[in-house]
C-alpha cells in the first residue's frame, strides 16, 4: 500500500514571497509549482524546480486562472477552448524548467478555482484533460478523488490520481463541503489523520452526514504555510508510515 | 544560393487584434510568433501556430520584455539570471503549442528592446543564448548580424542565423542606424531590394558613410502591417527568385 | 424631449488600437472612457480625454473588470467589497485626468461583464452604487433601463441615467435577450431607429414575445467600430432629430 | 525644529503580504502608499489609508513603474509623457480613496528606481512634478534632498520636501551611495541616529570621503519590514525627541 503527498509551491512572485517551500520539501513526495498565471513567476519557477529537485521531490504543473490578483481562487468564466489555451501554455512553460534543470515533469494539477471548477463541470474537465493529454499522454492528471476530473481523464486514457484532503469534509457524494460552510474543516488533528489512514487502507471516507462513502486516494494535499500546518504533515507521515504504507511520489 | 524570410506574428491580444498574420504567411519562411509576454495571448499562440503550420511555415519562439502596455519596446533593466528565465518561460511556452499542433520548433529570436539590448551587450547576449541551449540545443538562435547575439551563441555551438533589414540604413560597423536618426529608413523600394540581393550574393552592405560593411545574412526580417509592407515583402521575394536565391526556412 | 447617445471610448492599450474614437467623437453626447483594467491604459486615457473635451463630448468613467486579456468580458466572481474598490480606483484614475484636463466627470457606466452582472446581482449594483455615491455623490449613475443598477442608484439617492440599446432584443421585463440567443440583435436599420424613437417618446419597447414593455430611456449606447456602425449612429441622430428630440449630454 | 518620519506602505497584492503596516503606523508621521503598479491593488489601498486615517498618519501616494513583478525597482526606459500619464493615473487613484475615506493627500513620493531615476534624470523629475502639480498644486512633491527632484518641483512653485536616509551613505554631491558599493549602508545604528541628528540640527552630513556636504531635511525614510528596521525607527524617534525636534507630517 502507497500514497503520494503533494503541496501546492512556487507560489511566490516578484518581491512578494509565500509558503514555505523549503520546509514543504522536507515532507512531500510530489510538488505542484504555480506557473505564472495566478501565481509564480519565472524566477521563482526556475529556483523551485531546482530544489524540488535537489530533494528528490517530483514535480507537477499546477496551472490557474489568469488572475494574479485573485490568486486564481476567483471563478472565471472561461470557455473550455480557453482554458485548453491556458493550460497548455502554464503546462509548456513549466516543462521547459524541469526538463532544463535535467527532470521530468509527473503531474498536472489545477489550482485553486479552476481545480473546484472542473471537478464539476464535465466540459471544464475534459478541456483540462485534453490539454494534458496533448502535452504529453504520461503526465498524470490530478484532481479531486471521484470527480470529473478524474472520469474525463480516465475516458481519454490518461493517467489519474485522485487526490483527497486530510482536513476538510465530504458530503455524501464525495464532493468538498465548500469552505465557509458548515462541517467544511475538520479541527481535530488526530481524527484527520485517523480519516486518512482510513480513506488510504479501506478506501471510504465518512460524510458530514455520517455516511460512508467510497474514495479513492493516489495522493493527499498537504500545506506548510504555517508552522501547524507543517507539524502536521509530519504527524500525517508518521501515522501513515507506522501502518505500513510506504509515501512515495504517484508517478511510482 | 538560400536566404529565409521571417515576420513577427501572433501579436494580436484578446480583444486586440495586430497585424495581418494571415497575409504574412503567404511571404514568409519563418514566423516569429509572440509568447505572451510582450504580446500574444495562449489563444492567440495556438491559433497562430496552427496557421503557420497550416501554410508550411517554420515556426520560431518570440520573446520579449515583460511589458505588454510597451509591446516590449521600453528598455528595462533586467538581470542576465532574470532575462534567461523569462527565456526559458516562454520558449517554453510556445514550444509546447507548436509540439502539441504536431509542429517542432525551429528557432528563437528575441523582440524589440529586448532583441537590440542583447545585440549590444554581451551578458544579456549570452543569457539568451544559454537559455536557447538549455531548452534545445538544436534550436536556431536569431539576431542581428554580426551582433553580441551571433558571436555568444556561436562561442556555445548554438546554430545562428545572421538577420538584415531590407530597409534599414547600417553603420560601419554594420549595427542598423537607430530609428528617428538621419539614414535609419531607406524609403526608395528598389534599393533596398539591390542592398538585399546584395547582401545576400556578396556578403557586403554599404554603411550611411559609404564604406562597404562586411554582413552575413541568413534571415531577412519583413514586416506585413500594411499594404505596402506586403507589397514589398512580395516584390523582394520576386527580386531574390529573380537572382536564384533560394527562399526556405532557416532551418532547412 | 432629449436623450444622450453614449459611446464607449479609450479601449485602445498601448500599441493596440481599438474602436473609431475620432468618428465616434463625432456623433455622441457622452463618451465612457475606459480605466485601465479591462481596456486602455494611462496614455490613452489622458489622449482620449483630452479628444473629447475639443469636440464638447461629456465623459464618464467605464470601469470593468480586472482582466485585459478577456476585455471585462469573462465573469468574473468577485465580492461586492472587490468591486466597490476597483470601481473607486477606476474612477478615481479617469477623474483625476479629466479635472487635469480642465473638464468635469459627468458619469459611470460600468463595463462588459460588470454591467451585465450588476443589472441582475443587487448586492453588486449596490457595491457599485456605495462607490460611484462615495467618490462624488453628483455622478450620473448609468445602468441598464429598469435594472438593479437604476434601483440600487435610486435608492441611494444618486442621479441614474436609463440606458437602452438600439439594436438589441429585449424580454418581458425588460432585459437584453444574450447575445446569441433568437431575437438578441434586431438586423433591420429602421427598425432599430423607430424602436428607439418609441422609447424615447412613448417609453415603451416591443419585446421578443411582442408585448409592450414601459421602459424608461436617458441615455443609447452606440458602437462607432465599423463604418456600418457610424453610418447607423448619423441615421439615429437624424431620425431622433426630425421627431423633435433634442440630443445633448445626460448632465445637463 | 520639526521633521517628518515617513515609510512605504500598502505594498501588500491579493494574497501576498509584504511589510509590517500596522508596527509601522505606530512610528511614522507619513505614510507613502503604493498605487496598483508597482505593489499595492486596490483592496490593499482602501484597506491602507483606512488604517493611516484611523492613527492620524497623513497620507501621500507612492506611484511608481508599471513593473508588479520587479516591484517597480527595475529601471524602464519611460518617455516623460509616459511618466507623466501613469503619475497621474496612480496619484489620482489613490486620491480617491483618501477622499472617499474622509481624509486629503498630504504628498507624492515616486517610489523605487523611478525615484532614483528621477533625482538624476531632469526631464522626469519635470514630468513629475508637472504630473503632481496638475493634479493638485497643494500636494508636497517628495524627493532625494537636493536632486532634480527638488530643483524641478520647485521651479514650478511646488511645496517639496527634501528627503534623507538614516542608514546611507551620501557622496560629496549628497547623493546616495549605489546599494552593493562599499559605503552604500550604515551598519551602526546609534551613528546613524547621530547622522540623521546632525543632518536636522545643522543641515550637514559627513560623505563616504568625510566631506561636510549641505543637505536639507524635511522628511526621513523609514522601513519597518523587520523587528530590527522598527526597533531603529524607535530608537531615531525617541534620539529626534531628546535634541528637541519635534515629529509631525511634512504638511504641517
Amino acid at each position: 500500500m502507497k500514497v503520494d503527498l503533494n503541496s501546492d509551491l512556487g507560489e511566490s512572485f516578484g518581491a512578494y514571497s509565500i509558503g514555505n517551500d523549503d520546509r514543504v520539501l522536507e515532507f512531500v513526495t510530489s510538488a505542484n509549482v504555480a506557473c505564472g498565471l495566478h501565481a509564480g513567476d519565472p524566477m521563482v519557477m526556475r529556483e523551485t524546480v531546482k530544489m524540488a529537485l535537489d530533494k528528490g521531490v517530483a514535480i507537477g504543473a499546477h496551472p490557474g486562472y489568469p488572475d494574479l490578483q485573485g490568486f486564481g481562487r476567483r471563478v472565471m468564466k472561461l470557455s473550455p477552448e480557453e482554458v485548453k489555451a491556458y493550460m497548455i501554455y502554464q503546462i509548456g512553460a513549466l516543462k521547459a524548467f524541469v526538463e532544463v534543470a535535467g527532470g521530468k515533469l509527473q503531474h498536472v494539477k489545477p489550482h485553486g478555482a479552476l481545480y473546484n471548477v472542473a471537478a464539476k463541470d464535465e466540459k471544464i474537465a475534459r478541456a483540462i484533460c485534453e490539454a494534458v493529454k496533448a502535452v504529453d499522454d504520461e503526465l498524470i492528471l490530478v484532481g479531486l478523488a471521484g470527480s470529473f476530473m478524474i472520469s474525463e481523464g480516465e475516458k481519454m486514457g490518461l493517467p489519474v490520481a485522485n487526490e483527497v484532503f486530510a482536513d476538510r469534509g465530504y458530503d455524501d457524494e464525495g464532493y468538498l463541503i465548500p469552505r465557509g460552510t458548515q462541517g467544511a474543516m475538520i479541527e481535530d488533528k488526530e481524527q484527520c489523520i485517523n480519516r486518512v489512514i482510513k480513506m488510504v487502507k479501506e478506501g471510504k471516507v465518512t460524510s458530514v452526514n455520517g455516511k460512508e462513502v467510497d474514495i479513492k486516494v493516489d495522493t493527499i494535499c498537504l500545506h506548510g504555510d504555517s508552522d501547524k500546518a507543517a507539524i502536521f504533515a509530519m504527524e500525517l507521515r508518521k501515522g501513515l508510515m507506522a501502518e505500513g504504507v510506504e509515501l512515495c511520489p504517484m508517478g511510482r
